[in-house]
């Protein structure tokens, strides 16, 4: 039997602590902007999630839409005002952006505190450098359930399938740091990986956060390794509501009996990337108390 | 016969591009100072080779040594000042650093144009990001050198081993990126990977930056893999100038006739290292050129 990791209780639990976090210590309520288009996007599902997820835990969350036709000199000022503004904490913007925007340059005018996803180069550099301000979300995410179910980590093999900037690249470098405590040796492994199949061979825990529907089958999977979903697609279903449906990088029906362990797609890690996003908006609010020295 | 692939002739030829890359390109002339404590350090010896490297293309180079009992503040205001200074392009910084100085803190006084090693937050950063700026120089003379002798490495499975913020993981993320072409494949082990010979099994190419004399050997090296040497370790030895020698990871008695090619220490990665940090100064000039938009 395949065990299914659902992301529920982990995202519970860390709902938890954050309370807990809003609760012990005094100070202004933690404030989330998030920053988008406008439009209809993906980005707009989350979105939704966001201002759930704050509600339930205690977080002032608002959106900032950008007016119609709005560039990147527009994005940057909205971005620069809310770096000053001292009653927004962290910042959230939406990913991807398509041009004129450029994602890269619009979240470097936020200084690292309030990159609350950690995906401005200030704050992917720190994680480099083993001194980390925010992980992004789906990192933490990813290795919070995989922790949580005690999959093959600290000191293993594991596999990172995907090189993005800001999933699987972050993801890997957590994994291996020092600093996380986890030590594990990662096979970075990607769309151009010659022979998949053999580079995941002595994996025991692959982390795939490739966006390819199916792509994980028993073909590619060592037998009894573990694997964490990072991958989220949206497939035509003509009995879904919207006509789409998500789904990871796993064919879950072929792996089924065949990896030890599965986290589903959608009720995996995403709800833990909501609940982990939430985590560092109260520490982006404890690093910008006044108390520990705001810059 | 393992081949013995030496540095000079791949730092001749990064040089000679280097030269024609400040003929072809009229304006101030390229100028790097390099800061440090102004105390004896293995630093001091890179330091001579930077000066004579320096010379030799055509750069303006000059120290800029802290003086005694100077603390981190000094520090920080001597890069502010450098950063200000418009006849300096890039700075390079002791590294590392001991206490009460801080590397990381320091080196981000700069602009990322003038953190000619790429060493700091944001330059880290932007090459997780896959939009560089500049790659540690170190990171840029392995790959040079492999590419120079056309060892196994695009799209090819290799291993980098060693994580540290400044070397092990900026070279492998350079080796995994989109942005560098390279497209590897890379397994990512360290000091406390489990089983090391089996993590190295499926390597055809081994970035060692382990700084462990003596590791690599016939035990842990896959027969007929190549190996870049980018450790470095000092060892006794009264029959060298001053009592001791440099020394690589490489046990290079114990692979010959066993690992295909391996690089020398010295005479490797070391001078390319030099030469790919002089291509960067002309870079960093280039990229701060008004006519090219400083900030």
């Amino acid at each position: 039997m395949t065990e299914r990791l659902d992301g529920k209780p982990v995202a519970d639990a860390i709902d938890s602590r954050t309370r807990e976090a809003i609760r012990a210590r005094p100070g202004p309520t933690p404030a989330l902007v998030s920053v988008h288009r406008g439009v209809e996007s993906p980005f707009r599902f989350y979105l939704r999630r966001q201002a759930r997820a704050a509600e339930s835990v205690g977080i002032r969350f608002r959106e900032s839409a950008l007016p119609p036709g709005a560039g990147a000199a527009d994005l940057a000022a909205t971005l620069r005002e809310l770096d000053r503004d001292p009653t927004t904490h962290a910042v959230l913007l939406e990913h991807p952006l398509p041009p004129p925007f450029d994602f890269l340059d619009a979240i470097s005018e936020l200084r690292a505190e309030k990159d609350v996803d950690g995906v401005g180069a200030t704050n992917l550099g720190r994680l480099v450098a083993q001194r980390s301000v925010h992980v992004p979300a789906v990192a933490r995410a990813a290795i919070a359930i995989a922790r949580h179910y005690q999959l093959p980590l600290e000191g293993e093999r594991v596999a990172v399938l995907g090189r993005s900037g800001t999933v699987g690249l972050p993801l890997a470098i957590a994994l291996v740091a020092r600093e996380s405590g986890l030590n594990a040796t990662v096979i970075l492994a990607h769309s151009r990986t010659r022979d998949l199949r053999s580079a995941l061979a002595g994996a025991r825990t692959i982390f795939s956060c490739a966006g390819r529907p199916g792509l994980l089958d028993r073909e590619l999977v060592p037998k009894g390794a573990a694997i964490v979903d990072v991958g989220l697609s949206s497939v035509p279903d003509p009995s879904a509501r919207g006509g789409a449906k998500a789904v990871g990088d796993a064919d879950a029906a072929a792996l089924d009996g065949w990896a030890s362990a599965l986290t589903p797609v959608p009720g995996g890690v995403g709800p833990v990337t909501v609940a982990e996003l939430m985590a560092s908006v109260v520490r982006a609010r404890d690093l910008l108390d006044p108390a520990r020295g705001d810059r």
